[in-house]
Parts: structure tokens; C-alpha cells; sequence
């Protein structure tokens, strides 16, 4: 496929949203086409899937909600991401699957096989061409949060615990190990403006890589 | 589990209903406490699950489909067949995991081994004690029709055709041979009530095993 495909990903309060922002933003700046979207949702199913997801949740078991995170993924996958790519586009998207593998396998009860193999139906085997993990501790976390008290996601951190948090983050550090070429793991204790330029130079080298 | 899992399986126009409605009706006069349901749906999660498939459908890739037919399994199986079984009910089940291997699997476009891994997540291993195929041919379903103008589904036979027929049937037959134990094949060519008859034996025989 003649485009590219990067994804986000890390723990609540890493910075995330603000880095996609900025990424979007330079997209924007170099005329390129894009699309940026999340999951789940961004089709007509995947929304009433996301209703359900939102609405029910306490009712849920992990099994169920994987279930319908993957069928929505697979929508989006089909009819949006692919075609996408198809026509060129760079394709930006707010966590994928490797937040499955974090939030639900390793911090979570469900087993790496079996959202592997989920993974790879709903997908059918699409794989980002770079994933930016943007790595936090908690400690530094916290840190963030006497600096910043604006930042989002915080109470969900506080209440989480460090434990699950630690857990988070070596999710994402055992992926990454995992796949050395695609994904890159970003110190998201440095400034929003030297995270942004490394993000920029990392993707345009696998742009370029991948032409 | 103390309970007993039955369901029922067979093409279109085999006389499922009929027989279900038998068997119910012969648990019902034994006094025995029973469940009967059927999928997508059950729970209100899988309510809200069958109303994205059935309004939906034309806009739905079979990979998604069968993502939310099993969200609305691992629900129903969860919250309602497990929970029915350890209480030593007699659970009925119109169509269950069988049905997704022939329709998606066999007689679909899918992988029966994406079929395998996803359904044995979604029902957590969870199998029938008892799976009833009712066995009837092309030809068969096509006399039936000329005996019995109201016979529901016909429409739908005539229009998928003597091949889509023959490759479900093929289908129920191959599942039926790789699970001996489990399935018994019961040809529904015979008279309603020597059929009813013959599921009736075939349940009380495997219900003395079991207990």
C-alpha cells in the first residue's frame, strides 16, 4: 500500500493527545493528505458499537469488550484505514492494537494468544508502519501533575495505582522490544517541543525508508 | 456443571422449530426446570448487539460479523447458560457455535481455524452436552415445500441455491463426524413425530450418562 500508517501509544497522562495535535498540525503545514481518526468508532457500526462499549461497561466482561473493540476495529480497518492508505494518504491514528496487548493482556486478565489471534482476524494482519510509544514513569507522572494540574487523565492514574500503571508501561516496553523496527519508544519527560521534533524526524526517516 | 446443554442445529426449511418446540413441550410435562433461548441476543448487551446485525447487514463485512456474533455469545454464555447450568437446568439453545463453523466457516468465506480460536474464547471452552443436526437434502427440502406451502424459509433456500444447500449440509455432516459423542445426526425426511421421538431417546440416554 502506498501510504503510511503510525499509531500512538502509552499510559494516561504521557502526553498523547498533545503530541498527535502537533504531529496533525505539521501534517497540515507539509500539504500532505492525511486522515486522523480513533478508535472505537469512526464508522456507522464501530459507533453504535462504541454506544454500547460506553453505556454497558459496567456490565462487561473483558472477553465480551475485546470482542467488540475488535469488530469495530475491523470496520474502521476495512472501510477507512485501508482504503486510506490506498489512495496515499498518511494515516494517523490514536492508539491500536498494542493498547489491546497493554490494557487488556499484560495489565489485564486476558491471555497475549488470544487477543493475538483476535488481533490478526480483525485486522486481517494490517500492521502500522511506525508506532511512537511515548514512555512515562509513574513518578514522572506525578511529577507532571503538580506541574500541570490541567492534564487530563489524572484521577484515572491516581486511582489505577502504581502497580497497574508499572504494569502499563512494561507492556508497552516488552512490544517494543518485541518490534524493534516498527515501534519507537519517545522519553516523555522532555519537553513537548523536543518530543515533537523527534517524532517528525523518526517518522519522515521511515517515510523515506518506505519510498 | 450439573446442567444439561442441548442445542439444535440444521439448514434452512429442516424443521428445527417444529422440533424445538416439541422438546420444549416434553420438558415442560416433565416437570424438569429448563432455559430455552437462541443468538444474537438474551442479554441486553446482546439485544443492542442483534439490533447492529440485523439493521446493518448490508453494510457488514463477514470478519465483523462474526467479531459481534460472538460478543453476543461470550454474553449469553456468561450471563445466562452458565449460570442456568450450574443451577441444573436443562438448557435449549436454537443454533449455537456449530451454526457459525457451517454459515461463516463451510458454506461462508472464512477461515475454520479463525472460527475455532475465536469461538473458543467467546464460549470459554464451553461445549453441548448434546448437539442435534436435523439432516435433510436439497431434493427433500424441495418436496417439503410442494407438501407444505407455509413451511417457513423456503424463499431463502430457493434463493441461495442447490450448491450454498449442499455445502451447509456437507458442512453439518463433517462437524458430525469430527465430534461423534457430541452430535447426532437424525434424518428429517421421517415424520415429525417419529423424529421428536428419536431426539427425546437420544437426550434421555445422554442425560443417564452424565449424571
Amino acid at each position: 500500500m502506498a501510504g503510511f500508517l503510525i499509531t500512538f501509544e502509552g499510559g494516561d497522562g504521557c502526553g498523547k493527545s498533545t503530541q498527535i495535535t502537533k504531529f496533525v498540525d505539521f501534517l497540515k503545514d507539509s500539504g500532505v493528505e492525511y486522515l486522523c481518526t480513533r478508535e472505537p468508532g469512526g464508522t456507522e457500526v464501530g459507533e453504535k458499537i462504541r454506544e454500547i462499549l460506553l453505556h454497558s461497561k459496567a456490565d462487561m466482561s473483558p472477553e465480551t469488550e475485546l470482542l467488540l473493540f475488535s469488530a469495530s476495529r475491523n470496520k474502521l480497518v476495512e472501510d477507512v484505514i485501508k482504503p486510506a492508505l490506498e489512495e496515499g494518504k498518511i494515516v494517523v491514528l490514536d492508539r491500536f492494537y498494542d493498547s489491546t496487548y497493554v490494557y487488556q493482556g499484560y495489565a489485564g486478565k486476558l491471555k497475549v494468544e488470544d487477543i493475538k489471534n483476535i488481533t490478526k482476524f480483525a485486522t486481517n494482519g494490517l500492521k502500522p508502519d511506525l508506532t511512537i510509544v511515548l514512555d512515562l514513569s509513574y513518578d514522572d507522572a506525578m511529577k507532571r501533575k503538580s506541574k500541570d494540574e490541567k492534564l487530563k487523565n489524572l484521577d484515572r492514574i491516581e486511582s489505577k495505582g502504581e502497580e497497574y500503571h508499572r504494569r502499563v508501561r512494561d507492556g508497552y516496553l516488552k512490544l517494543a522490544k518485541e518490534n524493534k523496527k516498527r515501534i519507537v519508544v519517545i522519553d516523555a519527560t522532555q519537553s513537548v517541543e523536543e518530543i515533537a521534533l523527534q517524532i517528525r524526524n523518526v517518522f519522515l526517516n521511515k517515510l523515506r525508508k518506505k519510498k
